[in-house]
């Protein structure tokens, strides 16, 4: 099935294994007259490329796009943006072992039962590298949605235990910390949390939160495409994501309607909410106020001791991973979080053009 | 946008509002030869209808489907299944004071911001009524993956601080108790819960959980539509559900690689995973083992209490809501959450036939 | 598969079989703010009917409309439409026969072939009665259109070897002619043709041109969704329907360059053609002028005279055809042509909003 | 709008200009298991090319395809196979006057009334390149059709007023002749023709036709997705075909129905039809029989001869092409054709799939 596309007007089609020749992504839909250049797009990829740091896996990925149509002058034209990264440091020869079994926590068994067979190396599509064409297709919508005042911001609330305070909270720290942690002292402690996990041979989960400012209200649609459906699915697609929470997410169970209940008032000549516990969404549709969202990561399954597993001929075997693999997925995942979450909603604010009569007439002005 | 269409080829369309004459949905891409009657869709429609108990709302909601097309001879013809179900018990004057303004926590602000104005009888589109719509083809589905030796069970796990006891737990028991939840102990002790909300004029959240059994190995695809992906995006879709976890969900963000991967070993002759944390997909591909997935259901946001809101003149005003309304939604959801994951792994089901030539030479024979 | 919907935006869903209790249609994707009434609607499926003339079958068919959903006080909400119409004249007796063979020219192999077994009364799915779906949403297509100044005409131009004259050309005409050509005395020809195919037990075929007006230039995308590739499905996917051109269509392909290019000039201060070979649409764009195609229908397949086929048990056998059949489908088609290509244009409409960031800018004024 | 994109389970994205880097597609859905090369893909576009005769374009166009992704050890993996052939011989410096006015015929000022400018770099996005990445594409839907004794087999059978003779019909001729007509005798005498064109500074038409042997009856879907429909927008997106028929076609239209019946006989234990005036579809679905469409091509509209046309500023002007055209677009839209019915054919086989409940029970084995 075309399971590699995303989007109904701002569409995003991606390609690429772990280990092929390249890796890209086709965006179809953007609106024509955008100004863009490969150093937009470049700019979000840098952000997934491992950082410095001792909790970062030392394979260096020198990923530099290019862009292959769709920019003229300076300029979307309105036809496809084929942009393309090219693999540089994949080696094969580190696969070979992984080839012949079942890597528990990972796709490996799973595609073999839909494909019949898998490009084992690295993973091949189920490989994080597969997020390269979304983050490059994201920083398209990130830039359309900057034109009407649209802004994302995705950071690491939580590794294992660690969680960041929010009387700390810098988005800027959030940068340029290891973990994406906009709280430095937080970091600092999932830091040596991660190095202890190393030592053990384990590795450890966390949780990434976006917010979306700017939005206006009206975006998503009532039913089956409600704003936080879509982007539910857009950040469960994320590999390794198991939860998505809009606004107070899971707390809403155990609460009660009149402290989850926002209230409205009027402020600055405009509908708002004194609280949201809606996390910017009512109905499937945006409110007008801050969109909250947090997704829930996975330990990364690639751990070196040793596990049971199976292999194709069906034997049980005990296996120990090797190679270079991050004690956690959420630092590099928190630009994913954040441009899925764009790409769905310069999808919503297209979507929305034709909600009303309206709208269209003050397009076509008749 | 055509925002009320759900499925790539086992696909719904669903109308109706509130208080119109009637609700309903059509069930398009359905294989042909399955046997179908009206019976098969009242028993779902029937788990929506309000219990007998004092947490139940009194309105009476006798949804008798009509099955208007697609069927013959007893059997799905491959043609689009129309049913409806008329609306009979709405009274449009309980209505007329909310027209002029929103209320907290409902759609009442969004769909007058999207639209330019709304119907405002009994919620219109965004009312629960709305779900009549999904449970009937959702039964559709479920007599589908019948076939294939796939069930689904939804049911109530916690109602506002009260949790089951998984030792107590009883799939029957779920049928019959007024909360949906599969333990009569919890189950008494969430209606005493509730009663108190009730009195204190307040609404409670509560968690909706569903396990599918009998998937095989392969459903999902690798990238945007990944099986959990789209699970998520079905069940967000459903009107108050905030978080959405499969298999170990949130509690994922917490742990360790150690703890969260499922070992595989081989039983009778298959693999098999002897944990489960995964919930049953790995990769976006269902891997063989029980699904699990979780909805956090925000309390019910027409509460009694006097709440802050604003009208549609724009001046701040508090209001007291009145009427019918349950003091929690769980209860009538369980069963909206194991139609649309039912939909969801149709879906799944009629897509992965095209993954493999080999798939395709067993059908054509050639 | 889901084959019973179209459109992208402006999306509808027919259902519905000759002999079930009803036919309809959810058009979901409508702007709100329409005026809207069942009226609107009526007035297109009248257009269906067939006439008091000898040409028309004598089956009558009072096909009223229910609008179910979608409109409150009397405006489109903006949600799914909901319209149904109920079969009232159908006599299942008639068709115990044709269950057990193939009627040549008609779907019943086929669908046998496809679903196992098939719907045989009437046609089933496959029945011209399929068309009120279409025609019910092409009508609020076609009042959408309306507030953008586009107006749409079909009406046929030839029946059999009888051709309209252009010189006598008058659209009201084509409106109260029972062959719907806008030639009278050409109606009359095409009358008494069709006479004499009918003591000949035989039928006969034909074509309709659809000129739609007040199309903003820039509808329609460069590549796949060329506007004038969507007009084409729209119109073949009409039963019966077997060539469809656009603008010179056929003629194109003997023609030379110099002649079928149409010359830029300005006139009034906007860009214009002095001639319209393109029918209005060049590179799959809408260029401003008028546009054009016809759609070539098939004799009804259902004759009178003997046949040969083939029965389900597969012996070779000769039929003879009874029951109430019209001598051509043509002008029973031309409301389906036109309500086709409106449903087709209101989706491009849609569309194009989103194809530059000025569109965007003057809806969400940032 | 996302209007690259074609297919919906066997699903192609193009992209690409004229004198961009390079063009390319994206397929996604392809079933894993298919044995494919370059080489596979190289013949189709080689079929592209232009011939070595006094008809074709001087310019070089040495497109040589790289497989970026989805093939693993020789086979695909079920992931998006992304394919790319880079622009060696453009020389933007041709194009700088046509930047400037609108030539008849083109889609010069569609492009800029849609998205308010173009790339107009050898028509950018409408350049007959675009058709690179579609051939590529259908090489492999082609390929995946054999494995099912599909084969597709498209020529010219007139070009302006010169016609095939059937009786002479070859198709190996049709792949030497610098026409792509199957008879050499009419070859001769359209390369004299289009001489004389040339000579005239004029270009002509044509008609290609394509016929499907080996379809199993039951492709295609009964309403809006009918396989002739599909097939009609197929090859009415191929910028300069302006008529689509199916079997006889425009003839139906004059036609009888006693004439137009195709009788069914039982041949070789099989239903089959004596004759086949349908084309191989009755209803929308494949009945078994040959497939039978033709594409009628307008002429280059690029043509030396003066023409009057407009330029940006909105003056009237007269203007002369130059450059490299040739004088007839039809042998070059050959494989364009087939390649665009291979694409269709080969989705409608995987559409199929989910069509009755024995199709999956034959792959799921319950």
């Amino acid at each position: 099935m075309a399971g590699s596309t995303y989007g109904k007007i701002f569409q995003i089609t991606t390609w690429g294994e772990s280990h092929g020749p390249a890796l890209g992504v086709v965006v179809d839909g953007c609106p024509a007259g955008l100004s863009l250049s490969s150093d937009d797009i470049q700019a979000y990829l840098d952000r997934r490329k491992p950082g410095q740091t001792k909790i970062a896996t030392p394979r260096k990925e020198n990923d530099a796009v290019d862009i292959l149509s769709g920019v003229f002058e300076g300029k979307t034209t309105g036809t496809p943006i084929s942009m393309m990264v090219r693999n540089t440091s994949q080696r094969s020869s580190d696969y070979s072992e992984i080839a012949n079994y079942y890597r528990p926590g990972h796709a490996d068994y799973t595609f073999d039962a839909k494909y019949g067979f898998r490009d084992y190396r690295g993973g091949g599509r189920s490989s994080g590298r597969e997020t390269v064409g979304r983050v490059a297709a994201g920083a398209v919508a990130a830039k359309l949605l900057l034109e009407f005042g649209i802004s994302l911001s995705a950071y690491t609330v939580s590794i294992g235990p660690i969680k960041i305070d929010r009387n700390k909270f810098d988005l800027n720290t959030a940068r340029t910390t290891s973990t994406g942690m906009p709280d430095p002292d937080a970091s600092a402690a999932a830091e040596a949390y991660l190095a202890a996990c190393m030592h053990d041979y384990d590795s450890s989960g966390g949780v990434i939160e976006c917010v979306i400012d700017g939005v206006p209200a009206g975006l998503g649609d009532p039913v089956f495409e409600k704003l936080d459906a879509n982007l539910s699915k857009a950040v469960m697609s994320i590999g390794a994501v198991k939860a998505v929470e809009i606004g107070d997410g899971t707390a809403v169970s155990a609460g009660l309607g009149s402290q989850n209940n926002d209230p409205f008032r009027m402020k600055g000549g405009h509908v708002s909410k004194t609280t949201n516990h809606a996390g910017g969404i009512l109905g499937g549709i945006s409110d007008g106020s801050r969109i909250i969202l947090r997704a829930h990561v996975k330990p990364t399954p690639s751990i070196f001791s040793p596990q049971q597993t199976v292999n194709r001929q069906g034997e049980n075997i005990e296996i120990s991973i090797r190679g270079r693999h991050d004690p956690v997925i959420v630092p590099r995942a928190v630009v994913v979080v954040e441009t899925m979450a764009a790409l769905t909603i310069a999808d919503a604010l297209l979507l929305n053009a034709g909600a009303k009569v309206e709208h269209l007439k003050r397009i076509y002005g008749r």
